[in-house]
């Protein structure tokens, strides 16, 4: 999928594919003649059912999971809102190629297939506080970025984020789609105390009154949200999201940074969230926040918040596990085990 | 390890191996190397901090993760504390040796080795409401089936268990082992209404008064409660921890049943459960109850409620992840990444 203009990128948006609902009930019906009681394997049962409604034929599938990382640098820094410099997002992602993040170990015990995709590292965008942080041109160049790493050889996707100063462009874009203060989105990211935080809250403040995106009648499109106060990697995650559900391949949303870039999809159309499995809540406060305003269920609560993808990837194991039921086990019949004679 | 009486058995109750501190806290240091903001695995730092007490040279492994389902029958499902009938014990048995289960599926998709240990299924333990369980002879071969279990070729003991019944025995190891009545400790289990479970709380209380377990001045022995009113599953449980501990080899609880046949040993000794970890909390709502009289978080909560390993099995795929980060991530030396040359 390209996006080759602002319009085309919103179209997409507004006519996504639904689940298919027949194979989401022959799933459902399944899981029942599975030997074990009804819904007793609890979340993994709900998570075989949605991706049956998903993958083409009705059979949920998770053996090619992909990861990918996108890394983007943010002018947005020039502010202080990070207590690393933004040299970091390079050294990191030299870090990944080399194969010594928490990412890399992670994919690697779990059989995940794990790709990076630097965003014009050297070419930070604008700083949010004082301009918009991209041209068009260069947020279709990044929603492209992203859609480009959909394929149809992967059953999963995993998406994952690095970039100094990004929680502060997730806080941002929570403001100006799901409404509220920076201070009701700002947090500690990589390790802020409170006057970081109150420094964050106030760029944050400061950037979507700049943008005209808060106090308006109209909705602003997803689009604009994404130029005036997104980053690279972000936009690259809510191109790699919609060019997904075009494609029917499931997505497992990582932590603050990249639930907050679906975030401005989901002020314009709430569906987008529908084909998204949310595989962990952060430390990051305001993660809880976000999906509760989308209104899903994390799978995991680990207190993780590094970013890369991590707490997605992990996810991709229990979901593995719900296909891997789903899929191989005995229904009572042909195991021979009696269901519930002695119930009423 | 062989209990060959019940004061052996107490006696390794009573003289419980430590973990090795200098390894746990050579292990916190070597999480703050690690290219991440400190702390940013969240709980994953502290399953490997874990590990590294209690594996001999404090490298944390996860290599090889046996998981071991034990299987019994129960004279208690006479009063009609279950809706299933006990046949379906040993034909679930025969579902896992097949394949056919749900422990099958998760074992085989996170590459976990799997051992089914069914025990005297033609021979159920004795009515609990109205005679003791088993005799002294019967419960040492049960702990020592248990502990039969343990060897050294392993770095994770998963432990599971099936048996028509026992959340009425898990229900009533509890009461007698953390005070409270029946209706403190009963629950749906595999699929019961209101009056099933007030019919299990009356059999839980008649059972633990008939065998003096409550109201008493004294702590009653460990092997006396599991004998009085155990399982032969819950007991080889008990024994597999117990043995476990003596190898330091650490192990993951699964759901309600396994962390009941804990309690009898930590109602004497509290340090028993310092080896384990609980992979999950079930949906059966006493379980919560007994972690917490415990004083151990699960790491995972999924509304899983079958039993045979699951929830502890798919645990050790964030073990797995937890060791893979701590021993393969670089450190900011290593990768050459700035640890925050900013900070104060």
């Amino acid at each position: 999928m390209l996006f080759e203009t602002p319009e085309a990128f919103e179209k997409a948006l507004a006519t996504l594919p639904g689940p298919n609902e027949v194979h989401r009930l022959m799933a459902a019906r399944r899981q029942d003649r599975l030997t074990k009681p009804p819904g007793s394997l609890g979340r993994l049962e709900e998570i075989a059912t949605h991706l049956a409604g998903w993958h083409v034929d009705g059979i949920p599938r998770a053996k090619r999971v992909k990861v990918v990382v996108f890394a983007g640098n943010h002018g947005v820094t020039a502010q202080g809102v990070s207590p690393y410099p933004a040299s970091v997002t390079q050294q990191m992602v030299q870090n990944f190629q080399s194969g010594g993040a928490a990412i890399n170990a992670i994919s690697s015990t779990l059989g995940l297939e794990l790709q990076v995709v630097p965003l014009e590292l050297d070419k930070p965008t604008k700083d949010i506080a004082i301009a918009p942080a991209m041209s068009a041109a260069e947020t279709l160049a990044a929603l492209n970025a992203g859609a480009d790493v959909v394929d149809d050889a992967s059953d999963i996707l995993v998406l994952g984020e690095m970039g100094i100063g990004n929680t502060t462009i997730a806080a941002a874009l929570c403001a100006a789609s799901f409404g509220g203060d920076g201070k009701d989105w700002a947090g500690p990211g990589t390790g802020h105390d409170a006057e970081g935080i109150a420094r964050k809250a106030a760029v944050i403040d400061k950037a979507v009154a700049r943008a005209g995106l808060i106090d308006r009648e109209d909705q602003p499109a997803a689009f604009e949200i994404v130029r005036q106060i997104g980053g690279r990697e972000t936009a690259a995650i809510a191109g790699a999201i919609l060019a997904a559900r075009h494609q029917r391949l499931p997505v497992i949303l990582d932590g603050y940074v990249v639930t907050a870039s679906v975030a401005p999809m989901f002020a314009n159309n709430p569906q987008i969230i529908d084909h998204c499995l949310a595989g962990h809540v952060s430390g990051e406060p305001a993660h809880e926040t976000a999906l509760q305003k989308m209104k899903i269920e994390p799978l995991l609560v680990l207190g993780m918040r590094l970013g890369e993808g991590t707490g997605a990837a992990l996810a991709a194991a229990l979901v593995r596990a719900a296909v891997a039921t789903h899929n191989k086990m005995a229904t009572f019949e042909q195991a021979s085990v009696e269901n519930r004679p002695d119930a009423e």
